[in-house]
């Protein structure tokens, strides 16, 4: 057997694993998980025929296909050539590939036939005694020859007018909007309009996409004419200082001036976003002529400054599901004044406008397979159906899965502990800090990855007891009870042992419960089993970073095979993007929220039951979830 | 003969003129043009067959149906009861007159058929579990079943509609402006509309009816349901001390900063008649939820500030004859803010909407006759045509006939002379003040009488030079060169002279001329003689007042019988209340204004023509008034 980079050359005996080679040779590779093919992080590069692969969990089919191997999880039966990557090609692969499936452009870009916001140059005569037409009809004589009729001219543009055409020499530049027919049919003669701009200048019509979650607000900033992504940022909402959930907020904006401050604090770190994308591209915010916007239910409300307070009392009656556009200087958001918002439509107060865009990024209504779409965040949504049907709901999981109400909790920033994995001997952790720094905490797919760790492992039970009789002084008795220490205090950021307490398992148990609870109250409304589910589509960043294979053992996601899942990054941002580049997308997603038929879990007491039965690692029906079942089996069922 | 209310009874010889007997008897008369029938203020009731009229000179057919005669002009002949009514009811008959004509409905309203603005009480079932909809599609669905949809939602509408439905116990009171189908046709189906207004109390339709003058402006709160004009206010126009006429406004308005302060003050200006209405009626200005407004086209531009600097330099184009509606909180008006404001359709630069809405109110296009409808201000805005055809220009009199550019010149107020009589045989005049006060100089129709008495008793001959040598002190060479004193010092509010100078008349001279030039360009572009007209209708405020037959004297109106002239007060306010108040009335207004052909006057050689033979009084050609030629040679020509 060889090894490269090294060029090393061993004789290995067959029947061996190729991770005990390594170590024989004295060569370094990392086993987080102790070699028990758990954590994909031993990922080998394998040439030749010699190799039998016992497990390719974490491995992708193109990682497969390309011949990579578990080097914990691959016997040698002839000669092989082993490369060993570098741990952090590893890592990145994993990264580089969701950033290249997010920048993708999703859909075919026709701008000509989809875009409503559009830019060109009129000509027309200069005025004399003999042809002494107002300006407005001059400028309105020459977009209807361009096929643009009746053109609605705002008044601040009227105001600027003379100055500009005579500038312009009558030949200036405009950007409108045009008002595309509902329905596919191509329309005959002139296209009704809003003028957006004019001027003497060169002007190009850019637009933004705006995802504004709870926690974090993200903005593509993209050129209308050719449907490039300009430059992407995020930033977390402002609004956190008033509360960490919608709840919160909607508390928060009863008590006076609070909306106002709220609708405030969104602009402030819109605007933070905007001045970042200007640095970046050199395109003003005045320069943009619409923005499209998904948010949950309450975020839309904040933004647009419409009181919330019903949402949160029975029966949760939201003021707009679908507000109307509404033009940027109305709720001084600071991109051009006249600008479009386009708020996206939403289903209902707790189906939002960010689940709608994210259906519509992931295709649901054009599909045939059963598919679950979720989008995991403090709210847990998730919508079951495929182009002929759809349900939809919404339970609240609290905010365990974003680090909050957890004892070490803390969001997916710099330090926090992304991955874990223990090994099962020592139950001594290994784990991934974002950043590659101290760690500071868990944040959510750290506290799934070291739930799932620790119930494979033993150290917690399946009622979410943590067993500090074990004997190992990872687990303990501590300050809020039982304890087990992911990370002693010396090797921290902050000097303090990181710790997952029960009292926090029970608040993971609880948002876990919740969500399956969700999955089972939607698949048993129309009557299929969730096994029957061909696909599942996670969106949110949140989802991103979720590690199927944990989330299974915990019970949070249903046992399915998992080529099944698919994760699709941010798809609140992304179907965003689409309705903000077509007219056409947009009209989907109209009718896709018209569509959803909403089941409010607090009407439905078959929740409660579902939850209840749920709240056990992963269920009190093992049936459900076969293939921990299978593992348990395996290990002796610990 | 006997007298009421004297009870006197004289023997008086048949022959003679009943202003001699009634001196005889030791009666007073007013006779202040020294009996020459030409004031009309010796006005007498007859009743007995022994009567014989000599002239009814100002007198309207009316008054002489009822038995009214000039004690001057009237012959004795028999047995006569003779009345002879206070001074002050003589001059007030013309002012109720006038005001009775201005208050008149002047159409059929139905207001269900005519007006956009409309009020209702809508119904809904208030939410529950089962039935979740959010609050905006719970109004839309109640607007649907009302009749109308699509309905617009404003943003600040949307954000008082939680509070407002709960309030309202889901049965809110709404105003909402409908969109009728242009045409005649009744539409099938749902309107279109916009909320204005979504309340839990009664709330009712009110309107404002605007005519923004240079130098007044004019209100009427209109009472939307009933058409009832609840009360009517004017007041200067507040941009008066930024310069007297349009020129000078636009000038000021190119100036650091004049635009806006232009517009700030015309806003002034309707604020405090808004709040005189408020006091008056009880209606806060919050309350109006339309605002139809008529101005010249500069007064538009100003009001929704529009740069008018092209206005006054050729080509002459303004930036938009027909702007479109805005909403009141756009402009900062202050009434409701998603009140409407149309500003109605002008013609050009110099014929606006102030003489299209004139034009409706006068029905020009509803009548067979060729009619001649004059607007004179500042600038003289005419239109000759009838139901086929108009044409329309404007000329630039200068502000002499609003009392400007003139020595002792000074707008129609309180000690104004506002007519003026001159005894044929001592030049001594007699006159009257508005107020009745002492006299503090001439306003525009006090300058036409003047002028007209100066000419007919040959102070001042057909080329406008004032004859000092006719031995009456009242005629001298003063400062200003040859003058004639209207009020002596003593006399005066100042104590100063008051005088008509050889200037002042040459300054008359060239205003008429303008004017009449202007007519006769009207007339030759389309091939008829002035003489023609069948009718001459008179608007404008400053047309109230004028002495039709002394403006034909001095040759400002062309000379037809009087019996075709019409005065109808302020007819751009209501032709602007019309418009307010009916959709098909705003139609036709637009229609009026694309019907009317306008002719530029500076782009047109005849009209330099026709000025140069207008400078003489009347005329240089004399058979164009042979009802003053007639005079003159009874008179001996002089």
């Amino acid at each position: 057997m060889a090894f490269h980079p090294s060029n090393l050359s061993v004789e290995a005996p067959s029947g061996g694993l190729i991770s005990e080679v390594v170590r024989l040779a004295g060569l370094e590779i990392a086993q987080p998980c102790g070699g028990q093919g758990r954590c994909g992080r031993c990922a080998v590069l394998v040439q030749g025929e010699g190799a039998r692969r016992r497990s390719t969990i974490r491995l992708s089919a193109d990682d497969v296909a390309a011949g990579y191997a578990l080097a914990c999880q691959t016997v040698i039966e002839g000669d092989l050539l082993v490369t060993i990557p570098p741990q952090e090609q590893v890592a990145r692969r994993m990264v580089t590939d969701r950033a290249a499936r997010r920048l993708e452009l999703p859909f075919p870009y026709h701008p000509a036939e989809m875009q409503t916001v559009r830019a060109l140059q009129l000509r027309m005569d200069a005025p004399s005694l003999q042809d002494n037409a107002d300006d407005l009809t001059r400028v309105r004589n020459a977009l209807a020859s361009a096929g643009y009729s009746p053109v609605a001219f705002p008044l601040a543009l009227l105001r600027r007018l003379p100055v500009v055409l005579r500038q312009a020499e009558w030949s200036p530049r405009v950007i409108l909007e045009a008002e595309l027919a509902t329905g596919s049919v191509i329309p005959q003669g002139p296209l009704p309009a809003r003028l957006l701009e004019i001027s003497a200048d060169h002007v190009k019509p850019v637009g933004l996409a705006l995802d504004i979650g709870t926690t974090t607000v993200t903005a593509y900033l993209v050129d209308l004419a050719s449907g490039d992504v300009l430059s992407t940022a995020a930033e977390y909402n402002g609004q956190i200082r008033c509360g960490e959930d919608v709840i919160s907020r909607i508390v928060y904006s009863g008590k006076n001036g609070g909306l106002a401050e709220l609708g405030e604090l969104v602009r402030e770190t819109v605007a933070a976003l905007l001045e970042r994308l200007e640095r970046r591209t050199g395109i003003p915010p005045g320069q943009i002529h619409k923005v499209s916007v998904a948010g949950n239910t309450t975020m839309i409300h904040l933004f647009l400054g419409l009181p919330p307070a019903s949402i949160r009392l029975t029966p949760y009656i939201p003021v707009a599901n679908q507000p109307e556009p509404v033009m940027a200087g109305e709720i001084g958001l600071g991109v051009h004044p006249l600008a479009t918002v386009d708020c996206l439509p939403g289903v209902a107060s707790y189906v939002g406008a960010d689940i709608t865009a994210g259906v519509l990024a992931a295709e649901l209504a054009e599909t045939d397979l059963l598919t679950l779409f979720i989008d995991v965040g403090t709210n847990g949504e998730m919508v079951l159906g495929n182009r002929d049907w759809m349900v939809t709901c919404a339970c609240s999981a609290g905010p365990a899965f974003e680090g909050a109400g957890v004892v070490d909790g803390m969001r997916a920033t710099q330090g926090a502990i992304e991955e874990v994995w223990i090994n099962s001997d020592t139950l001594e952790p290994t784990f991934r800090v974002i950043g590659e720094g101290k760690p500071r905490g868990l944040c959510g797919s750290g506290l799934i990855s070291l739930l799932a760790e620790l119930l494979v492992t033993g150290a917690v039970d399946r009622a979410g007891n943590v067993k500090v009789d074990l004997g190992s002084p990872r687990l303990r008795q501590g300050q809020h009870g039982p304890e087990y220490v992911v990370a002693w205090g010396p090797g921290t950021e902050h000097g303090r042992d990181i710790v997952l307490t029960k009292v926090d398992v029970d608040n993971l148990l609880r948002a876990k419960a919740a969500i399956y609870a969700g999955f089972s109250v939607l698949a048993e409304s129309v009557g299929v089993s969730l096994s029957d589910v061909q696909q599942v589509l996670v969106g949110g960043s949140f989802g991103q970073y979720i590690n199927v294979e944990k989330a299974i053992q915990i019970g949070l996601l249903p046992d399915l095979p998992w080529d099944r899942f698919r994760f699709l990054g941010n798809t609140a941002v992304l179907g965003t993007y689409r309705a903000l580049l077509s007219h056409h997308e947009r009209q989907k997603m109209r009718d896709l929220a018209r569509k959803m038929t909403y089941i409010e879990l607090s009407a439905d007491n078959t929740f409660y039951n579902a939850f209840t039965a749920a709240l056990f690692l992963p269920h009190t029906e093992m049936h459900r979830f076969p293939s921990v079942a299978e593992v348990w089996e395996r290990d002796g069922g610990r």
